[in-house]
């Protein structure tokens, strides 16, 4: 039987080891709180900081539905090599000639939820327009829910994208900046929007790095290495309610957990 | 007689007419509410989106105890030939070769306050280096309370900024982005800390700006007009606490107001 | 009768009315020396050095069988207006939603040549991939002498994007840094290539512009208006000879004529 | 006995082993050609293409006298840990705050010459402003002869430092884009300039890497090794012969020699 509305965790970028850890640990205290029933996160960063590798992949694969991605997910070679066995991985949907899956389709309660990564141009390398791009998801024949992950750099990038797809996907979540927005709302058409979810790792540092270095490389211009920092642990995320009959969002509640 | 802590109240970027209507709409209930001490807005797209006029200014001085300001401050010429009447204003502390006061001090409850603008370097234009230049507010002779706003783009650079700074200033109030950020917070030295204040003005279009020739610009590349946009506006703000012997931050709230 | 090879004459970016000036001087010269059949001219800084307008289309229409642009093309709003009737100006081909012809097609001793403009995207603004539309033009219906104008800022991008159209088209000559490179160059399969044509305009300045202001801005970083320089006028350029068979290359100079 | 003037040989970017062998090979043919009195070399990636390493410095010390850098130079960590012992190596003279000699200075004939590298900005990473630091190096306890490499990428910092650098310094000589420019000249202050000096390298690829994969990146943005090429070997450098008496210039030439 389908409920009236579906409910949607997802989870912003997860930082590392400990990002890692903070959600596996805090997954059971929002699945009791908020009975959510389909789990997505972006996991660009899953390993060290920078890609995904197949060990820290099946670390988290079974606590989530599906997986979107960024920039960084082609960092670490052991991706391309295990991609076609990550299932559950939402590659940039806008960088059309490469392997992996354009998109995720997620079965629960006897309806299906489409799950996309977009990547912003601005600042950012080059990659096929999403604007442009969109409209391929816009067919009779996939999910009348769909949850696009807009990875992006700039505030100007994501909102007109997120006015841009009103009324055409069920939620425009932002990612990439690593620091939470407080701007979540339900456009007039029927979208969730928020410019950034924020990071899942550690907040004590500079984007979920230590920040001593960072700061030196601010002061030295010397090159760096980007390492995971251990403080101030927190899970950034948001819920998502939306009408399954229809694919409108209904109500966007933003999660910042310690 | 010196209270014991000075309450400051920092406006995030005020766009256009309509910024400028709301917070002056908005500011005898906040003054109810809060009965901060000091009042501070950042100016840079007072009028018509990108700059300041003298007329715009006049407007709205009375209201503020000080101005900063960002990378769009030069873009009207008016401003450049009005610049010393403007006493409140902080021009960017890291263009020093330039007119316009590197920092503003304002005098309140016989205590001093340092207000001060710089701007970030990351996918902005060029400018001296932030990191090195703020050694020269540190000095036995300014004022112990300092507030500095970091007007920049990438969060990374502003949380590096923020973390350089703790212990050394009162508040890194972030702006630019025109998006609140949900990560206000007292950094371990005394330092209130935000990545983004946000937007006072129309919260219905891009970054304050009518929606529709922007997205259009995003599909066709072609140039477009920037013009301030009228609908769902808001106030944003925060509200910083400090203590006036020792200049720590004791509190900082952030405000989004209708 | 056909010829066995065409002699293309094409002008790098003419810059404001100096830029004019020194190409209508120069041409009676040029075609003695060179007795080329086709002129080709970049023309995106015609007027007062951004953008074109209708009248300074209209003084340079005569003496050229076509024109390309770049990216500073829609900076004039008369040019929306009248583009229409510029029947010889090729649009950037990877804008694909805009006015204006994606290509032109110059009829000559009985053989045809496509000319086109190409834009790139390393540190400038998004198009459409550059490499991925060129196929576009790769068709049995089209002329097979092609000229592409690749107004690109990178040296990377322009030998790549010349590498990869080898052997597919006549010639691509890049534009937009306004310094003329010293590599032109036969490709193996046929391509006539140069990094950048250069320069129509005044040599005295700043990629044509008066050198003072430019020079005050790197110091003070102040906004500051680009006034077309006046001196050392130089006419930059390049001859190709193409097969009218085969299309493919057979000699490129540059010229490079005060 | 003091000669009248100065010969320099100033040699483009030298490109991992393919660079160095063609410069090794080349340089007694350009000594018989040109009897050039000190010889200079950019050897930012000397070493694979990216940066330096002690066994690659080596290699080429014992042919010139001294050694200018650019962006990449830090990216082998063998070059931090040896940079004290390779005292021709001028680093980056505008990131004051690292190791490594800030200038060099070389004595021949009984004459002194002074090297500098300063990095541009636009569209490269922050570092302090090269118009104001080239300040420091205009003493009278320096040499009056000063070659300076501006490392930098767009034509328009380029020209903008040369004119500002006019009659201050012996030549400023631009690096960075691996393409020799057809610019050389001597400007009215008796300044030597010229763009870019070229690459010594493989001629036959992208910016003196294998072409194939960095046409595949502008296809698949997919992230791509970059390996050095290894044919059409060619040295781009610059003879600049200087006014012993007054450090000005009275000649440049390039050369582009296979
Ligand atoms: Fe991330
Ligand atoms: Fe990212
Ligand atoms: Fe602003
Ligand atoms: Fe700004
Ligand atoms: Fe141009
Ligand atoms: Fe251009
Ligand atoms: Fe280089
Ligand atoms: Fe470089």
């Amino acid at each position: 039987m389908q409920t009236e509305f579906l409910r949607i965790l997802f989870v912003g970028d997860i930082v590392g080891d400990v990002g890692r850890k903070i959600v596996i640990d805090k997954l059971d205290f929002l699945k009791e709180k908020y009975a959510y029933d389909v789990a997505i996160a972006n996991i660009e960063n899953l390993a060290g900081g920078f890609g995904i590798t197949k060990e820290t992949y099946d670390a988290i694969e079974p606590y989530f539905d599906a997986f979107t991605t960024g920039n960084h997910v082609w960092d670490k070679k052991d991706f391309l090599i295990n991609i076609d066995s990550m299932n559950k991985v939402a590659r940039p949907f806008n960088m059309p000639n490469t392997k992996g899956k354009p998109y995720v389709i997620v079965e629960k309660n006897y309806t299906q939820v489409l799950v996309a990564t977009f990547l912003g141009r601005i600042f950012m390398n080059p990659v096929e327009n999403p604007f442009i791009l969109l409209n391929q998801l816009i067919r009779e024949d996939l999910p009348t829910i769909k949850i696009i992950d807009f990875h992006a750099e700039t505030t100007s990038e994501k909102q007109a994208f997120g006015w841009f797809c009103d009324g055409k996907v069920s939620a425009i979540l932002g990612t990439h900046t690593h620091v939470q927005t407080n701007d979540e709302k339900i456009l007039p058409g029927g979208t969730a929007y928020i410019t950034d979810v924020g990071l899942t790792g550690c907040h004590g540092g500079v984007i979920g790095f230590k920040k001593q270095a960072i700061i030196e490389k601010f002061i030295t211009y010397m090159p760096t290495k980007f390492d995971v920092c251990k403080e101030d642990l927190r899970l950034n995320a948001c819920i998502v309610d939306i009408n399954v009959y229809t694919g409108k969002a209904l109500n966007i509640e933003k999660i910042n957990e310690a």
